[in-house]
């Protein structure tokens, strides 16, 4: 999760209605794709020219993203199903299953609660790298071998994650990485109810005049998939929403205004973020179910019950 | 810390700032002191008459509240003066040395980081009750019996925390309980910079027309002295503060909708709470400080040095 | 769990065993019974009158004991199957399911992995008590009222646990009480794999002479079920087991010196305790599935996936 | 840590005292000095061939060892006084300061008490690599470029730590490694008092016939310093220790059939960890005073109490 003034949120899906807001007709070079099912949305984003992804702020590549706002109600039926089709979806993007060592990587701070969904993910995660030549037989010849590692950020090693995800990348010679980690949005409606998996990596900032290396198959040689959640939103995001939302009701005439308006009173909020009141607990559910996603697509020979018991 | 639609700010202080904002001329029973020292401010609301504690919402008592922007900054500095304040007023208000025992509680979730501030200052406190004829004579004379606990939250334990604190105290029969517990605020400036200590106890909610009891004399027969600090502010709030600022200084002349805007505006945001970003440390930070402040107030006879040895 | 030199374990098992040893022939008023049924063995003790008691340094009623080694290897089955036998008991010794209140009380410390075992089961319950009114009919109907708390230890509280549980039992006016603690017992093979569940409270220490109040229905006015795990063994036993080892191998006919022999060699070891490698991961099982048999006990009349649901 | 049968302790200073006990004479090529003062007894130990390393089960180097056992007692002038020990002998054993940047490395697993130390120190240390470009001018001219990580173990990455090691290693070419570990020892005394520094790096098992790579210079290609704190000492060690105690005090002449017997009786115990019965609270003290003491050795031109303002 980076947090940088101009990058408002981290979502493709996003950005990408900013962009087709600012650009009268569609912006060439990104395609969008909805589809509605059950009261899960599932929207695919595709920038396919570096002009497109100059206008979104992402680089070319595959965006899926998930909205189910029932996943505040965690009801066992909706995760489980929205497990099953996050499952899927890495699957089909990453070409899983792979003979190859999959390492999977947790982003962010296990410290901050709202940035700890990826060490979480990973601390649940069936790691079988190291156990495949001494488990049963019955067992052994179905799983792939998983690895995985929670780099810490730069405040608490002195060293960017991309150093280290680097380092390990040179020595194990993995065959894809994935990537977990917390996002900010820019809707807060969108908080611990989307989830985006996208084929390009990660980006920190808006990837557009940002020196800070990039963890994709630039950096480090292999195809990186990228698994996100938003659960954060800016305090200046509120700002806008107040005002857009007061304008559009209230005052349409004066509607020009906003942009000058929202800067000059968002500046105290920029230090502060939104999140929801149960975030620790909703914290938790999500990276239940993000590693049950993983494991499911990561180890399609094995069931259910049996994860259960390597897993407990 | 309790959330509850109509109660936006648990700070007498704020609450005070928007009774005399809607009254014209000053509310009749209310007194308002300040002063200002070093970069620290310093009010103290007394509530003195039914009349005002109705119009402010707050019942009636005295209400020291100090706050330091520059807490934020964390220096060694900052954070020693303002222990040392605050283990003054404790001392003043709570009428301290006692010889009998003094019951702290440690109120809120240590579960939910915003608000495990108060079980986070009973984990770092000087505990003595059970001690004091065990320990050596050149420590034993001086120290004062001090016990603690942190009864936990409704959705946790299933009783009110009023029922365990009250039993506690039949029980143990102290001369004095402190309570301590993150707050709500209604300005964003105050997270974490403000420490409210009250000689009234905790009124859950607005204390006008709520039937939950209170933990103060009336419900446990002995004084009860309430520390707060806020943790977080509604999302509701800061729609306010943006429309405000907004009709402030782009269109004064339609503020009179204000109210009305606000409340529509708001909706969406009422189940978000707004904090810092770094919100973990800066529990941990406010955490120490305030337990320093406590250890100082309720042991004076001990020197710093010694309390070190004694806490580790 | 209390650590006092003289009381080498808290298992009435491992009391009527030695007690046994020590008085040719029965111990009058000593009742035990023994069955085993797959690789499990339930072992009952009855202790019938105050001279068996003072024999066994137990208080007079029933013990209810389950030794299974293969929980050490935690199948999903095993645990399942344990959990459900010891609902069973729980079910019966307490008289379950009843209209009023259970309260269960986490003993121990949470911050001391071997003690945590108490609230970390407290954490994992269905607490149900606080929302019987607010909660859809038709789960309300079949819910029972369960409250709980971890009272947290003397030397962090200050106060004595019993004051504690005396004064939430006197607001709350449960009809029963349920403890759950961890033990200290004698023999390492039971480190994990031994759960006894007791319908006489607790009582710190052997019982004999001691005059810290024990958690029971003489002090609390209530039924009290004591459930109850070893998770340690003094350095001081494993002292005496290897020397009994040694004399019972080699040298049997120097056996009458063992007694004088064991306490001389056992000191140095009496500050340190013996537990499993995986002590965090083994006591994370064992109150996930003491807390699966407890909400069983208390609410029979929900499934085993509306649980899942309410608990997430 | 490493948890083998043969390796019976980490400690050389135990290796030497067992070697010298076997090998009738002085080793050859094993230097051992000792010095005591104040009550803590310092002990150097050299093993300067490839014949004595075989003998001692420890690769050539220095191994510095300090033993205190008034640390149990945990006084400020005590903790203050070991780590500027330690502080000072790091400085020398690694020739600090150097201008290049020193990686920290806190081995071990931090989900596991005992284990934890590794991870618990490197969450104290001032991490300045990232930012001695950004800092105030006159704290950023005396800043020395530490970095550091905690991989985690085997069964929780799926990765050999010294691959995460050394692909972190060659990202950022520190100048020098320096470890920190939880050690198993053979003397129970030990257990929290006893500080070992080594320049030798860190080699899984006894070093003979062991085929995983070890953390060091020959592996790394960067010296590599091994800080250690024996926290658990094995089951089967206490075996040991009783049966050698009764036979030299009770039955001197059957000494000679001890081996076989210990063997024999230690068979069960060898699942079994022995510890201290607070050794969370001891595991938190230890790591302080290593963070402090490494702090120290890194930043020699920073005070104390410009350091307390950065770390907080």
């Amino acid at each position: 999760m980076y947090w940088q003034g101009h990058a408002r949120t981290d979502l493709a899906l996003e950005r990408a209605e900013i962009a087709s807001r600012q650009v009268p007709g569609q912006v060439p070079g990104l395609d969008i794709r909805e589809q509605t099912l059950d009261g899960i949305k599932i929207t695919r984003v595709q920038v396919m020219t570096p002009e497109a992804a100059n206008q979104v702020g992402k680089p070319p590549g595959r965006y899926f993203t998930l909205e189910c706002p029932n996943l505040r109600y965690r009801s066992r039926e909706t995760l489980k199903e929205v497990a099953e089709l996050v499952a899927r979806e890495v699957t089909e993007l990453a070409g899983l299953p792979r003979k190859g060592d999959v390492l999977i990587v947790g982003l962010g701070n296990w410290q901050a609660t709202p940035d700890a969904l990826g060490p979480r993910v990973v601390s649940q995660l069936m790691i079988t790298r190291h156990i495949r030549d001494y488990i049963p037989q019955e067992l052994g010849g179905r799983l792939n071998p998983v690895a995985a590692i929670s780099p810490g950020v730069l405040g608490i090693t002195g060293m960017e994650t991309i150093d280290i995800v680097r380092g390990v990348v040179q020595q194990i010679k993995p065959e894809l990485v994935i990537t977990v980690d917390a996002l900010a949005a820019r809707s807060t409606s969108r908080l611990l109810t989307t989830i985006q998996v996208a084929d390009t990596g990660i980006q920190p900032g808006s990837g557009v005049g940002n020196k800070r290396p990039g963890i994709n198959y630039e950096s480090l040689g292999v195809p990186v998939l990228a698994i996100g959640v938003p659960t954060v939103v800016s305090g200046a995001a509120i700002a806008g929403d107040v005002l857009e939302n007061y304008f559009a009701k209230f005052n349409p005439h004066a509607r020009a205004t906003l942009d000058s308006v929202r800067d000059f009173l968002s500046k105290d909020l920029a230090e502060l973020m939104v999140t929801t009141k149960d975030i620790d607990v909703e914290i938790m559910e999500m990276s239940k179910l993000l590693a049950a996603a993983l494991n499911r697509a990561t180890q399609p020979a094995i069931s259910e019950e049996e994860m259960l018991d390597y897993l407990q």
